[in-house]
């Protein structure tokens, strides 16, 4: 911005001089040093985070909350296909799960895991803190037949945008307070469970019986109890989640606006 | 954006070139004449839309709905002040009740004027379809007090933004086909009545009585029956309005974006 508004005060040899000097020139900004251009090679990325602006944040966090079946992933999807070259990494709340290593797989079956000590909001945290440092995290990968981490570990390297999303992110404290931009995902309950009892039943092969059974028995008042309320911590409520396009299309103009500021 | 594309991929000699080239300059935005520019003074405004693309759209047209007292004025004043230097118009619903010249006082105080018969939306309608061809036109002055208008027009000149505000504004389908961006400010109903008794007793000289029985009688029907369900055809829902600064600079950015595509 600075960098276009120079080009109309001032004059073309102002012009010249300006271009030739800016050894960090990343698209529209002007980036402190080269190696903070994200995509120096197309000449249309962006500065990461100056650290010695903004606290030292080198990333823009983004919560995606809103209920199981709201269409948080496509929001998602959605956010990530229109970033780029931007990058942008995701950590999905669902990955952190706590390990109960001293349990047995029926008392693992037994917890509820639409709730919020169903998590380790701790790690994740944690991971957000680093990624808006710059520092690369290992995310837990989680098994969800057996209801424990998997042992392995999947590396998220820092990038300009880190994406949380969940169905309770915007209900922890310590989780809202390191989001730059907070979204809930709303949708109708009954389309919410249609598509999550298709998802059940043709991806994950369960019973009609087992779905509709656990829908009732902690989806539902969890959702009631923790998840409709977390909506009040919204920014933005984005009706029909990543099928809305005009609402996907308004979060990344306003990241590349932060990116870019 | 084509033109700071340009840049990066050219050389020193491209880049003067195509400054000197074009007489149609404006901010980031390269119009397709000077005249397009909307501030070529302070060398940062856009371009009004270029007549040849987009179906001729000279504007990009904003809706703003939400219940009595929800802060749909204060998210229009923010909105005004983000987009400052570029000009943004504003039709309020309210200026286009139904004169009814052949009704009695005592009639037209009996209306319900939270009902859309209430209103002239055929001609807010054409009114925006003029801005969005470029074309001013001459609002509706109307008197509150008496329930008519005026006979006093007041002129609105063509601007790239114009934001059609009211209760009502996406209940009317006709109305909706007209909007880029349709917000829906979204306030708890306590709040919102709050906000209207204050301003009723305090602005307006009227009773507490006189307040509560309308807010009852018609304000709260309406808003159930109209208002609440329209906000299914939001893009984006709002909580607090105005008041909100995420969501402000958010819609700032992608107008900013439509702007300069």
């Amino acid at each position: 911005m600075h960098f276009v508004a120079a080009i109309f005060s001032g004059t073309l040899l102002d012009i010249i001089r300006q271009t030739a000097g800016m050894v960090g020139r990343c698209g529209r900004a002007v980036c402190v040093t080269p190696e903070q251009c994200s995509d120096r090679a197309h000449g249309f990325g962006v500065c990461y985070g100056d650290p010695r602006k903004a606290g030292g944040d080198m990333a823009v966090v983004v919560g995606i909350a809103g209920g199981s079946g709201s269409g948080k992933t496509t929001l998602v999807e959605a956010i990530v296909d229109g970033m780029a070259p931007v990058s942008v990494v995701r950590l999905e709340q669902d990955s952190y799960y706590r390990d109960q290593p001293t349990l047995l797989f029926a008392e693992r079956e037994m917890i509820n895991y639409d709730h919020h000590d169903a998590l380790d909001n701790e790690l994740l945290v944690d991971h957000v803190r680093a990624l808006v440092r710059g520092t690369a995290v290992e995310k837990p990968v989680y098994d969800f037949a057996q209801h424990q981490r998997t042992g392995q570990w999947q590396r998220v390297e820092p990038a300009p945008v880190v994406l949380v999303d969940g169905i309770l992110v915007l209900e922890s404290p310590e989780l809202r307070e390191l989001l730059d931009l907070k979204l809930f995902v709303d949708t109708d309950p009954d389309v919410r469970v249609i598509r999550r009892i298709v998802r059940d039943l043709r991806e994950r092969g369960r019973t009609l019986d087992s779905v509709v059974s656990q829908y009732l028995q902690t989806v539902r008042p969890m959702h009631l109890q923790f998840v409709e309320p977390s909506k009040r911590h919204a920014d933005v409520i984005i009706p029909e989640g990543g099928l809305n396009a005009v609402a996907a299309v308004m979060v990344i103009a306003r990241l590349h606006a932060m990116l870019t500021a």
